[in-house]
Protein backbone atom coordinates (compact mmCIF):
# COMPACT_ATOMS: atom_id res chain seq x y z
CA UNK A 1 0.00 0.00 0.00
CA UNK A 2 3.02 2.28 -0.77
CA UNK A 3 1.59 5.85 -1.57
CA UNK A 4 3.48 8.17 -3.98
CA UNK A 5 3.32 11.72 -3.55
CA UNK A 6 2.72 13.50 -7.30
CA UNK A 7 1.80 16.70 -5.92
CA UNK A 8 0.79 18.66 -2.91
CA UNK A 9 -0.43 22.47 -3.02
CA UNK A 10 -1.68 24.61 -0.26
CA UNK A 11 -5.17 25.38 -0.69
CA UNK A 12 -7.58 27.52 1.69
CA UNK A 13 -5.26 26.40 4.09
CA UNK A 14 -5.23 22.77 3.43
CA UNK A 15 -3.07 20.70 1.22
CA UNK A 16 -4.72 19.73 -2.41
CA UNK A 17 -2.63 16.64 -2.91
CA UNK A 18 -2.30 13.36 -5.54
CA UNK A 19 -1.32 10.20 -5.02
CA UNK A 20 -0.84 7.61 -7.07
CA UNK A 21 -0.29 3.52 -6.08
CA UNK A 22 -0.91 0.20 -7.41
CA UNK A 23 -4.23 -1.30 -7.04
CA UNK A 24 -4.18 -4.96 -6.15
CA UNK A 25 -8.03 -5.11 -7.03
CA UNK A 26 -7.53 -3.01 -10.35
CA UNK A 27 -4.30 -4.26 -11.61
CA UNK A 28 -2.42 -1.21 -12.43
CA UNK A 29 -1.45 1.93 -11.02
CA UNK A 30 -3.93 4.66 -10.03
CA UNK A 31 -3.69 8.01 -9.17
CA UNK A 32 -6.37 9.86 -6.74
CA UNK A 33 -6.90 13.53 -5.13
CA UNK A 34 -6.52 14.01 -1.52
CA UNK A 35 -7.78 16.92 -0.03
CA UNK A 36 -6.32 17.58 3.79
CA UNK A 37 -8.44 20.25 5.42
CA UNK A 38 -6.79 22.75 7.75
CA UNK A 39 -7.66 21.01 10.53
CA UNK A 40 -5.45 17.92 9.66
CA UNK A 41 -2.39 19.70 8.49
CA UNK A 42 -2.81 21.91 11.42
CA UNK A 43 -3.56 19.48 14.59
CA UNK A 44 -3.75 16.21 12.87
CA UNK A 45 -7.51 16.35 13.99
CA UNK A 46 -8.97 12.80 12.97
CA UNK A 47 -11.75 13.88 10.73
CA UNK A 48 -14.69 12.43 7.96
CA UNK A 49 -13.72 11.05 4.62
CA UNK A 50 -16.24 12.05 1.82
CA UNK A 51 -16.04 10.37 -1.30
CA UNK A 52 -16.37 12.00 -4.96
CA UNK A 53 -16.75 9.91 -8.30
CA UNK A 54 -16.43 11.79 -11.17
CA UNK A 55 -18.10 11.35 -14.56
CA UNK A 56 -17.94 9.99 -17.88
CA UNK A 57 -14.01 11.19 -19.50
CA UNK A 58 -12.82 12.52 -16.12
CA UNK A 59 -9.58 11.61 -14.29
CA UNK A 60 -8.92 12.75 -10.87
CA UNK A 61 -8.41 16.25 -11.93
CA UNK A 62 -11.68 17.33 -13.31
CA UNK A 63 -13.54 17.69 -9.66
CA UNK A 64 -10.24 18.87 -7.90
CA UNK A 65 -9.34 21.93 -10.22
CA UNK A 66 -12.97 22.72 -11.25
CA UNK A 67 -15.38 22.43 -8.28
CA UNK A 68 -14.00 24.92 -6.09
CA UNK A 69 -14.53 22.28 -3.32
CA UNK A 70 -11.97 22.66 -1.74
CA UNK A 71 -13.47 25.58 0.36
CA UNK A 72 -16.33 24.48 2.23
CA UNK A 73 -14.34 21.14 2.62
CA UNK A 74 -11.81 23.10 4.66
CA UNK A 75 -14.60 24.97 6.55
CA UNK A 76 -16.43 21.75 7.51
CA UNK A 77 -12.80 19.75 8.09
CA UNK A 78 -13.77 16.90 6.08
CA UNK A 79 -11.08 14.70 4.04
CA UNK A 80 -11.67 14.55 0.44
CA UNK A 81 -10.60 11.54 -1.73
CA UNK A 82 -11.73 11.41 -5.78
CA UNK A 83 -10.13 8.41 -7.11
CA UNK A 84 -10.01 8.04 -11.44
CA UNK A 85 -12.83 6.70 -13.41
CA UNK A 86 -11.21 3.42 -14.82
CA UNK A 87 -8.33 1.21 -14.67
CA UNK A 88 -5.85 2.90 -16.84
CA UNK A 89 -2.48 1.60 -18.88
CA UNK A 90 -4.25 -1.74 -18.83
CA UNK A 91 -4.22 -1.78 -22.57
CA UNK A 92 -7.23 -3.89 -23.28
CA UNK A 93 -8.65 -4.16 -27.03
CA UNK A 94 -11.30 -1.18 -27.76
CA UNK A 95 -10.83 0.70 -24.34
CA UNK A 96 -10.28 3.67 -26.21
CA UNK A 97 -13.10 3.46 -29.05
CA UNK A 98 -15.77 5.65 -27.01
CA UNK A 99 -15.74 7.79 -24.28
CA UNK A 100 -18.74 6.60 -22.54
CA UNK A 101 -17.03 2.83 -22.78
CA UNK A 102 -13.69 1.80 -21.66
CA UNK A 103 -10.89 4.42 -20.50
CA UNK A 104 -12.38 7.06 -18.33
CA UNK A 105 -15.89 4.80 -17.97
CA UNK A 106 -15.72 2.26 -15.42
CA UNK A 107 -19.02 2.79 -14.37
CA UNK A 108 -17.90 2.35 -10.59
CA UNK A 109 -18.49 -1.74 -11.28
CA UNK A 110 -16.79 -4.95 -10.71
CA UNK A 111 -17.47 -6.41 -14.41
CA UNK A 112 -17.72 -10.20 -15.17
CA UNK A 113 -17.45 -10.01 -19.14
CA UNK A 114 -14.04 -10.79 -21.14
CA UNK A 115 -11.72 -8.88 -21.09
CA UNK A 116 -12.28 -5.85 -18.84
CA UNK A 117 -13.52 -8.83 -15.85
CA UNK A 118 -9.72 -8.51 -15.23
CA UNK A 119 -9.14 -5.11 -14.10
CA UNK A 120 -12.56 -3.08 -14.54
CA UNK A 121 -13.28 -3.98 -10.80
CA UNK A 122 -13.94 -0.05 -10.04
CA UNK A 123 -16.90 -1.03 -7.60
CA UNK A 124 -14.25 -2.99 -4.94
CA UNK A 125 -11.31 -0.56 -5.61
CA UNK A 126 -14.09 2.51 -4.06
CA UNK A 127 -15.25 0.34 -1.54
CA UNK A 128 -12.87 -1.33 -0.18
CA UNK A 129 -9.56 -1.19 -1.73
CA UNK A 130 -9.05 2.84 -2.05
CA UNK A 131 -10.56 3.26 1.84
CA UNK A 132 -7.96 1.12 2.79
CA UNK A 133 -5.73 3.25 1.68
CA UNK A 134 -7.00 6.08 2.64
CA UNK A 135 -7.66 5.16 6.33
CA UNK A 136 -4.27 3.68 6.57
CA UNK A 137 -2.71 6.61 5.35
CA UNK A 138 -4.47 9.58 6.51
CA UNK A 139 -6.47 10.98 10.00
CA UNK A 140 -9.49 9.24 8.99
CA UNK A 141 -12.48 9.16 11.57
CA UNK A 142 -13.05 5.38 11.93
CA UNK A 143 -16.47 4.70 11.06
CA UNK A 144 -17.16 8.09 9.21
CA UNK A 145 -17.58 8.42 5.58
CA UNK A 146 -19.77 9.59 2.99
CA UNK A 147 -19.72 9.73 -0.79
CA UNK A 148 -21.34 11.51 -3.78
CA UNK A 149 -20.33 12.00 -7.26
CA UNK A 150 -21.66 13.41 -10.57
CA UNK A 151 -23.33 11.87 -13.40
CA UNK A 152 -21.65 8.15 -14.43
CA UNK A 153 -20.36 8.99 -10.32
CA UNK A 154 -23.55 9.89 -9.14
CA UNK A 155 -24.81 6.18 -9.97
CA UNK A 156 -21.43 5.31 -8.67
CA UNK A 157 -22.16 6.80 -5.16
CA UNK A 158 -25.88 5.56 -5.12
CA UNK A 159 -24.97 1.93 -5.34
CA UNK A 160 -21.76 1.92 -3.20
CA UNK A 161 -24.13 3.14 -0.61
CA UNK A 162 -26.92 1.07 -1.50
CA UNK A 163 -25.13 -2.20 -1.72
CA UNK A 164 -23.38 -1.39 1.61
CA UNK A 165 -25.95 -0.65 4.11
CA UNK A 166 -24.82 1.01 6.76
CA UNK A 167 -21.10 1.94 4.96
CA UNK A 168 -21.39 5.32 4.41
CA UNK A 169 -23.60 7.60 6.59
CA UNK A 170 -24.38 10.28 3.62
CA UNK A 171 -24.97 9.95 0.22
CA UNK A 172 -25.48 12.20 -2.15
CA UNK A 173 -25.21 13.00 -6.60
CA UNK A 174 -24.79 15.57 -9.22
CA UNK A 175 -27.51 14.39 -11.72
CA UNK A 176 -26.72 10.99 -11.58
CA UNK A 177 -26.98 7.88 -14.37
CA UNK A 178 -30.04 6.91 -12.05
CA UNK A 179 -31.61 3.81 -13.76
CA UNK A 180 -28.86 2.87 -15.85
CA UNK A 181 -30.45 -0.41 -17.44
CA UNK A 182 -32.98 1.48 -18.86
CA UNK A 183 -30.80 4.08 -20.67
CA UNK A 184 -28.46 4.04 -23.60
CA UNK A 185 -25.29 5.11 -21.98
CA UNK A 186 -25.90 2.15 -19.08
CA UNK A 187 -27.23 -0.50 -21.57
CA UNK A 188 -23.95 -0.01 -23.50
CA UNK A 189 -21.76 0.16 -20.26
CA UNK A 190 -23.92 -3.09 -18.83
CA UNK A 191 -23.86 -4.82 -21.72
CA UNK A 192 -20.01 -4.55 -21.98
CA UNK A 193 -19.18 -4.85 -18.73
CA UNK A 194 -22.01 -7.38 -17.16
CA UNK A 195 -23.37 -9.42 -20.29
CA UNK A 196 -26.30 -9.37 -22.48
CA UNK A 197 -28.19 -10.78 -19.39
CA UNK A 198 -29.87 -8.32 -18.51
CA UNK A 199 -30.91 -9.88 -15.05
CA UNK A 200 -27.42 -9.54 -14.19
CA UNK A 201 -27.55 -5.88 -14.59
CA UNK A 202 -30.60 -5.47 -11.35
CA UNK A 203 -27.42 -5.65 -8.20
CA UNK A 204 -25.65 -2.43 -10.04
CA UNK A 205 -28.73 -0.17 -11.04
CA UNK A 206 -29.17 2.19 -8.27
CA UNK A 207 -33.03 2.30 -9.18
CA UNK A 208 -33.39 -1.18 -8.53
CA UNK A 209 -31.55 -1.36 -6.00
CA UNK A 210 -33.55 1.78 -4.19
CA UNK A 211 -36.87 -0.49 -4.49
CA UNK A 212 -35.16 -3.39 -2.50
CA UNK A 213 -32.88 -2.15 0.08
CA UNK A 214 -33.03 -3.14 3.27
CA UNK A 215 -31.09 -2.01 6.53
CA UNK A 216 -30.00 1.36 8.39
CA UNK A 217 -32.46 4.05 7.02
CA UNK A 218 -30.39 5.85 4.00
CA UNK A 219 -30.93 9.34 2.93
CA UNK A 220 -30.05 9.81 -1.09
CA UNK A 221 -29.54 13.57 -1.82
CA UNK A 222 -30.53 13.88 -5.17
CA UNK A 223 -29.44 17.44 -7.23
CA UNK A 224 -30.81 18.00 -11.23
CA UNK A 225 -29.96 21.10 -13.00
CA UNK A 226 -33.75 21.09 -15.39
CA UNK A 227 -31.31 22.69 -18.39
CA UNK A 228 -29.21 19.39 -18.48
CA UNK A 229 -29.12 18.10 -21.79
CA UNK A 230 -28.72 14.78 -20.82
CA UNK A 231 -31.77 15.37 -18.74
CA UNK A 232 -33.79 15.70 -21.56
CA UNK A 233 -32.48 12.93 -23.92
CA UNK A 234 -33.46 10.82 -20.83
CA UNK A 235 -29.78 9.58 -20.18
CA UNK A 236 -29.89 10.61 -16.14
CA UNK A 237 -34.00 9.38 -15.04
CA UNK A 238 -33.99 10.49 -11.47
CA UNK A 239 -37.85 10.59 -11.80
CA UNK A 240 -37.51 6.24 -11.93
CA UNK A 241 -35.02 6.57 -8.53
CA UNK A 242 -37.25 8.55 -7.26
CA UNK A 243 -40.05 6.19 -7.75
CA UNK A 244 -38.92 3.16 -6.92
CA UNK A 245 -37.45 4.69 -3.67
CA UNK A 246 -40.80 6.28 -2.98
CA UNK A 247 -42.71 2.88 -1.61
CA UNK A 248 -39.52 1.53 0.58
CA UNK A 249 -39.34 2.92 4.07
CA UNK A 250 -35.54 2.37 4.52
CA UNK A 251 -34.78 4.96 1.87
CA UNK A 252 -35.87 8.90 2.24
CA UNK A 253 -35.09 10.69 -0.54
CA UNK A 254 -34.35 14.69 -1.05
CA UNK A 255 -34.63 16.00 -4.96
CA UNK A 256 -33.72 19.54 -5.70
CA UNK A 257 -34.10 21.04 -8.69
CA UNK A 258 -31.98 23.61 -10.64
CA UNK A 259 -33.71 25.97 -12.79
CA UNK A 260 -31.65 26.65 -15.51
CA UNK A 261 -28.89 24.84 -14.62
CA UNK A 262 -27.11 22.36 -17.17
CA UNK A 263 -24.55 19.21 -16.90
CA UNK A 264 -21.28 21.10 -16.43
CA UNK A 265 -18.81 21.90 -13.91
CA UNK A 266 -20.55 25.26 -13.07
CA UNK A 267 -23.24 23.73 -11.95
CA UNK A 268 -21.64 21.55 -9.69
CA UNK A 269 -19.56 24.52 -8.43
CA UNK A 270 -22.24 26.51 -7.37
CA UNK A 271 -23.82 23.61 -5.46
CA UNK A 272 -21.29 21.91 -4.22
CA UNK A 273 -21.01 23.59 -0.97
CA UNK A 274 -24.15 22.92 -0.01
CA UNK A 275 -23.51 19.27 -0.68
CA UNK A 276 -20.21 19.54 1.20
CA UNK A 277 -22.55 21.08 4.35
CA UNK A 278 -25.27 18.32 4.17
CA UNK A 279 -22.41 15.49 4.15
CA UNK A 280 -20.53 17.55 6.89
CA UNK A 281 -23.91 18.07 8.81
CA UNK A 282 -24.35 13.78 9.12
CA UNK A 283 -20.64 12.93 9.40
CA UNK A 284 -20.24 14.83 12.26
CA UNK A 285 -23.86 14.11 13.78
CA UNK B 1 -18.56 45.14 -33.18
CA UNK B 2 -20.68 41.49 -33.28
CA UNK B 3 -20.70 40.01 -31.11
CA UNK B 4 -20.93 35.13 -31.21
CA UNK B 5 -21.85 33.86 -28.45
CA UNK B 6 -19.97 30.29 -27.89
CA UNK B 7 -21.57 29.16 -24.99
CA UNK B 8 -23.76 30.68 -21.74
CA UNK B 9 -23.85 28.69 -19.15
CA UNK B 10 -25.94 29.16 -15.42
CA UNK B 11 -23.68 29.90 -12.45
CA UNK B 12 -24.09 30.77 -9.39
CA UNK B 13 -27.69 32.46 -10.56
CA UNK B 14 -25.66 34.67 -12.95
CA UNK B 15 -24.33 33.40 -16.15
CA UNK B 16 -20.55 32.61 -17.81
CA UNK B 17 -20.51 33.43 -21.11
CA UNK B 18 -17.86 33.10 -23.66
CA UNK B 19 -18.22 35.20 -26.67
CA UNK B 20 -16.14 35.63 -29.94
CA UNK B 21 -15.06 38.41 -32.19
CA UNK B 22 -12.91 40.06 -34.38
CA UNK B 23 -10.45 42.44 -33.08
CA UNK B 24 -9.35 45.30 -35.54
CA UNK B 25 -6.82 46.19 -32.94
CA UNK B 26 -5.31 42.41 -33.19
CA UNK B 27 -6.22 41.30 -36.72
CA UNK B 28 -8.04 38.50 -35.72
CA UNK B 29 -10.76 37.00 -34.16
CA UNK B 30 -10.51 36.69 -30.26
CA UNK B 31 -12.63 34.90 -27.67
CA UNK B 32 -13.14 36.49 -24.16
CA UNK B 33 -15.26 35.08 -21.14
CA UNK B 34 -17.83 37.56 -19.68
CA UNK B 35 -19.70 36.38 -16.17
CA UNK B 36 -23.06 38.50 -16.12
CA UNK B 37 -23.79 38.69 -12.32
CA UNK B 38 -27.45 37.97 -11.23
CA UNK B 39 -28.17 41.22 -10.99
CA UNK B 40 -27.51 41.63 -14.63
CA UNK B 41 -29.39 38.70 -15.58
CA UNK B 42 -32.58 39.53 -13.49
CA UNK B 43 -32.69 43.00 -13.67
CA UNK B 44 -30.51 44.14 -16.14
CA UNK B 45 -28.70 46.23 -13.06
CA UNK B 46 -25.92 48.25 -14.08
CA UNK B 47 -22.52 46.77 -12.88
CA UNK B 48 -19.40 47.71 -12.24
CA UNK B 49 -16.59 45.65 -14.74
CA UNK B 50 -13.74 44.09 -13.77
CA UNK B 51 -11.16 42.50 -15.87
CA UNK B 52 -8.97 39.92 -15.40
CA UNK B 53 -5.98 39.39 -17.52
CA UNK B 54 -4.47 35.30 -17.26
CA UNK B 55 -0.73 34.40 -17.28
CA UNK B 56 1.24 32.41 -19.91
CA UNK B 57 0.15 29.85 -21.54
CA UNK B 58 -3.47 30.49 -21.04
CA UNK B 59 -6.89 31.01 -22.88
CA UNK B 60 -9.25 32.45 -21.69
CA UNK B 61 -10.21 29.46 -20.03
CA UNK B 62 -8.55 28.77 -17.25
CA UNK B 63 -9.68 31.16 -15.08
CA UNK B 64 -12.93 30.72 -15.80
CA UNK B 65 -12.71 27.33 -15.00
CA UNK B 66 -10.40 26.93 -12.28
CA UNK B 67 -10.62 30.24 -10.07
CA UNK B 68 -13.91 29.86 -8.75
CA UNK B 69 -14.57 33.36 -8.80
CA UNK B 70 -17.96 33.34 -10.29
CA UNK B 71 -19.60 32.34 -6.50
CA UNK B 72 -17.82 36.35 -5.21
CA UNK B 73 -18.87 38.01 -8.68
CA UNK B 74 -22.03 37.43 -8.04
CA UNK B 75 -22.56 37.89 -4.86
CA UNK B 76 -21.46 41.71 -4.73
CA UNK B 77 -22.88 42.10 -8.23
CA UNK B 78 -19.93 42.44 -10.69
CA UNK B 79 -19.36 42.29 -14.33
CA UNK B 80 -15.96 39.76 -15.10
CA UNK B 81 -14.18 39.95 -18.20
CA UNK B 82 -11.76 37.64 -19.44
CA UNK B 83 -9.84 37.85 -22.87
CA UNK B 84 -7.18 35.74 -24.25
CA UNK B 85 -3.56 36.30 -23.98
CA UNK B 86 -2.40 36.86 -27.03
CA UNK B 87 -3.67 37.53 -30.61
CA UNK B 88 -4.38 34.18 -31.83
CA UNK B 89 -4.52 32.50 -35.89
CA UNK B 90 -2.33 35.36 -36.86
CA UNK B 91 0.11 32.62 -37.78
CA UNK B 92 3.51 34.67 -37.31
CA UNK B 93 6.67 32.48 -37.84
CA UNK B 94 8.10 31.02 -34.74
CA UNK B 95 5.03 31.77 -32.54
CA UNK B 96 4.52 28.64 -31.35
CA UNK B 97 7.88 27.96 -30.63
CA UNK B 98 8.13 28.75 -26.56
CA UNK B 99 5.76 28.94 -23.95
CA UNK B 100 6.59 32.21 -23.01
CA UNK B 101 6.96 33.92 -25.90
CA UNK B 102 4.12 34.56 -28.53
CA UNK B 103 1.10 32.70 -28.84
CA UNK B 104 -0.46 32.50 -25.22
CA UNK B 105 1.98 35.07 -24.48
CA UNK B 106 1.46 38.79 -25.53
CA UNK B 107 2.60 40.24 -22.38
CA UNK B 108 -0.33 43.19 -22.74
CA UNK B 109 2.11 45.74 -24.88
CA UNK B 110 1.71 46.88 -27.99
CA UNK B 111 4.53 45.29 -29.84
CA UNK B 112 6.93 47.98 -31.58
CA UNK B 113 9.22 44.83 -33.74
CA UNK B 114 8.59 43.21 -36.54
CA UNK B 115 6.60 40.62 -37.36
CA UNK B 116 5.05 40.99 -34.16
CA UNK B 117 3.97 45.04 -34.56
CA UNK B 118 1.11 44.01 -37.15
CA UNK B 119 -0.64 41.84 -34.51
CA UNK B 120 0.62 42.12 -30.88
CA UNK B 121 -1.20 44.55 -29.28
CA UNK B 122 -2.80 43.30 -26.31
CA UNK B 123 -2.62 47.35 -24.31
CA UNK B 124 -4.14 48.62 -26.90
CA UNK B 125 -7.08 45.34 -27.69
CA UNK B 126 -7.48 45.39 -23.16
CA UNK B 127 -7.68 48.80 -22.51
CA UNK B 128 -9.52 50.36 -25.49
CA UNK B 129 -11.14 48.19 -28.24
CA UNK B 130 -12.24 45.57 -25.32
CA UNK B 131 -13.63 47.68 -23.19
CA UNK B 132 -15.22 49.30 -25.49
CA UNK B 133 -16.96 46.26 -26.83
CA UNK B 134 -17.77 45.28 -23.25
CA UNK B 135 -19.28 48.82 -22.71
CA UNK B 136 -21.24 48.68 -25.96
CA UNK B 137 -22.78 45.30 -25.43
CA UNK B 138 -23.94 45.02 -21.27
CA UNK B 139 -24.82 46.80 -18.61
CA UNK B 140 -21.58 48.13 -17.55
CA UNK B 141 -22.18 51.49 -14.87
CA UNK B 142 -20.31 54.17 -17.01
CA UNK B 143 -17.01 55.18 -15.26
CA UNK B 144 -16.51 52.04 -12.93
CA UNK B 145 -14.38 49.34 -14.14
CA UNK B 146 -11.36 47.57 -12.25
CA UNK B 147 -8.75 45.31 -13.88
CA UNK B 148 -6.37 42.21 -12.10
CA UNK B 149 -4.46 39.33 -13.21
CA UNK B 150 -2.23 37.05 -12.47
CA UNK B 151 1.62 36.76 -13.13
CA UNK B 152 2.38 38.09 -16.40
CA UNK B 153 -1.59 38.74 -16.64
CA UNK B 154 -0.61 40.77 -13.00
CA UNK B 155 1.94 43.06 -14.98
CA UNK B 156 -0.46 43.47 -17.71
CA UNK B 157 -3.45 44.66 -15.30
CA UNK B 158 -0.50 47.06 -13.37
CA UNK B 159 0.93 48.48 -16.52
CA UNK B 160 -2.82 49.40 -17.96
CA UNK B 161 -3.61 51.17 -14.86
CA UNK B 162 -0.37 52.82 -14.23
CA UNK B 163 -0.31 53.79 -17.85
CA UNK B 164 -3.77 55.43 -17.58
CA UNK B 165 -4.34 57.64 -14.57
CA UNK B 166 -7.96 57.37 -13.40
CA UNK B 167 -8.71 54.70 -15.85
CA UNK B 168 -9.52 51.69 -13.14
CA UNK B 169 -10.71 52.66 -10.03
CA UNK B 170 -9.55 49.75 -8.82
CA UNK B 171 -6.34 47.07 -9.48
CA UNK B 172 -4.55 43.94 -7.88
CA UNK B 173 -2.32 41.56 -8.84
CA UNK B 174 -2.00 37.85 -8.07
CA UNK B 175 1.99 36.69 -8.16
CA UNK B 176 2.68 39.60 -10.89
CA UNK B 177 5.49 40.00 -13.41
CA UNK B 178 6.08 43.11 -11.37
CA UNK B 179 9.88 43.96 -13.22
CA UNK B 180 9.92 42.40 -16.22
CA UNK B 181 12.76 44.50 -17.75
CA UNK B 182 14.56 43.42 -14.94
CA UNK B 183 13.68 39.03 -15.19
CA UNK B 184 14.04 36.92 -17.61
CA UNK B 185 10.99 35.87 -19.07
CA UNK B 186 10.54 40.08 -19.20
CA UNK B 187 13.94 40.37 -21.51
CA UNK B 188 12.71 37.90 -23.69
CA UNK B 189 9.47 39.00 -24.21
CA UNK B 190 10.51 42.29 -24.13
CA UNK B 191 13.48 42.21 -26.41
CA UNK B 192 10.73 40.50 -29.31
CA UNK B 193 8.14 42.75 -28.81
CA UNK B 194 10.20 46.42 -28.43
CA UNK B 195 13.46 45.64 -29.53
CA UNK B 196 16.73 45.43 -28.02
CA UNK B 197 16.93 48.80 -26.77
CA UNK B 198 15.77 48.61 -23.48
CA UNK B 199 14.86 52.46 -22.96
CA UNK B 200 12.01 51.66 -24.90
CA UNK B 201 10.94 49.41 -22.36
CA UNK B 202 10.10 51.38 -19.55
CA UNK B 203 6.90 52.70 -20.40
CA UNK B 204 5.61 48.73 -20.03
CA UNK B 205 7.43 47.68 -17.28
CA UNK B 206 5.62 48.59 -13.85
CA UNK B 207 7.83 49.10 -11.52
CA UNK B 208 9.36 52.02 -13.59
CA UNK B 209 5.66 53.47 -14.35
CA UNK B 210 5.15 53.00 -10.48
CA UNK B 211 8.20 55.06 -9.33
CA UNK B 212 6.99 57.78 -12.08
CA UNK B 213 3.13 57.85 -12.39
CA UNK B 214 1.46 61.65 -11.66
CA UNK B 215 -2.42 61.34 -11.68
CA UNK B 216 -5.45 60.40 -9.04
CA UNK B 217 -3.92 58.44 -6.10
CA UNK B 218 -3.66 54.72 -7.08
CA UNK B 219 -4.02 52.10 -4.73
CA UNK B 220 -2.42 48.83 -6.01
CA UNK B 221 -3.23 45.39 -3.76
CA UNK B 222 -0.06 43.32 -4.47
CA UNK B 223 -0.36 39.48 -3.98
CA UNK B 224 2.06 36.83 -3.36
CA UNK B 225 2.74 33.28 -2.60
CA UNK B 226 5.43 32.75 -0.32
CA UNK B 227 6.53 29.25 -1.51
CA UNK B 228 6.05 30.36 -5.16
CA UNK B 229 8.80 28.67 -7.42
CA UNK B 230 8.69 31.78 -9.58
CA UNK B 231 9.36 34.51 -7.00
CA UNK B 232 12.65 31.92 -5.73
CA UNK B 233 13.92 32.08 -9.50
CA UNK B 234 13.93 35.77 -9.66
CA UNK B 235 10.65 36.01 -12.48
CA UNK B 236 8.21 37.90 -10.78
CA UNK B 237 10.42 40.76 -8.29
CA UNK B 238 7.65 42.38 -6.52
CA UNK B 239 9.77 43.93 -3.99
CA UNK B 240 11.20 45.95 -6.99
CA UNK B 241 7.49 47.22 -7.60
CA UNK B 242 7.34 47.86 -3.90
CA UNK B 243 10.40 49.65 -3.42
CA UNK B 244 9.74 52.06 -6.68
CA UNK B 245 6.81 53.07 -5.72
CA UNK B 246 7.28 53.63 -2.13
CA UNK B 247 8.14 57.28 -2.38
CA UNK B 248 5.56 58.19 -4.52
CA UNK B 249 3.13 60.16 -2.76
CA UNK B 250 0.59 59.38 -5.73
CA UNK B 251 0.55 55.39 -5.11
CA UNK B 252 -0.62 53.16 -2.55
CA UNK B 253 0.62 49.68 -2.28
CA UNK B 254 -1.05 47.02 -0.32
CA UNK B 255 0.96 44.00 -0.06
CA UNK B 256 -0.36 40.57 1.25
CA UNK B 257 2.04 37.40 1.39
CA UNK B 258 0.32 34.43 1.57
CA UNK B 259 2.60 31.55 3.35
CA UNK B 260 3.03 28.24 1.80
CA UNK B 261 0.92 29.71 -1.29
CA UNK B 262 2.62 29.04 -4.67
CA UNK B 263 2.03 30.09 -8.31
CA UNK B 264 -1.34 27.84 -8.88
CA UNK B 265 -5.50 28.47 -9.67
CA UNK B 266 -5.47 26.33 -6.17
CA UNK B 267 -3.58 29.91 -4.86
CA UNK B 268 -5.78 32.16 -6.77
CA UNK B 269 -8.88 30.55 -5.55
CA UNK B 270 -7.96 30.80 -2.41
CA UNK B 271 -7.68 34.11 -2.29
CA UNK B 272 -9.89 35.30 -5.15
CA UNK B 273 -12.69 35.87 -3.17
CA UNK B 274 -10.88 38.44 -1.11
CA UNK B 275 -9.23 40.15 -4.61
CA UNK B 276 -12.91 40.56 -5.75
CA UNK B 277 -14.20 41.93 -2.01
CA UNK B 278 -11.85 44.54 -2.31
CA UNK B 279 -12.09 45.94 -6.22
CA UNK B 280 -16.06 46.20 -5.51
CA UNK B 281 -15.67 47.80 -2.52
CA UNK B 282 -13.32 50.77 -4.37
CA UNK B 283 -15.72 50.28 -7.47
CA UNK B 284 -18.99 50.69 -5.27
CA UNK B 285 -17.84 53.67 -3.08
Amino acid sequence: MALELLSTTKCFEGEQRVYKHHSNTLGCDMTFGVYLPPAVIEDKTQCPVLYFLSGLTCTHENFVQKSGFQETAAKHGLIVVNPDTSPRGVELPGQDDAYDFGSGAGFYVDATEEPWSKHYKMYSYVTQELADVVNANFSTLPGKQGIFGHSMGGHGALICALKNPGLYQSVSAFAPIANPSECPWGKKAFTGYLGADTSSWEQWDATYLASKYVGPPQELFIDQGSADNFLVVKQLLPEKLLAAAAPNDHIQTIFKQRDGYDHSYFYISTFVAEHIAYHAKLLKA
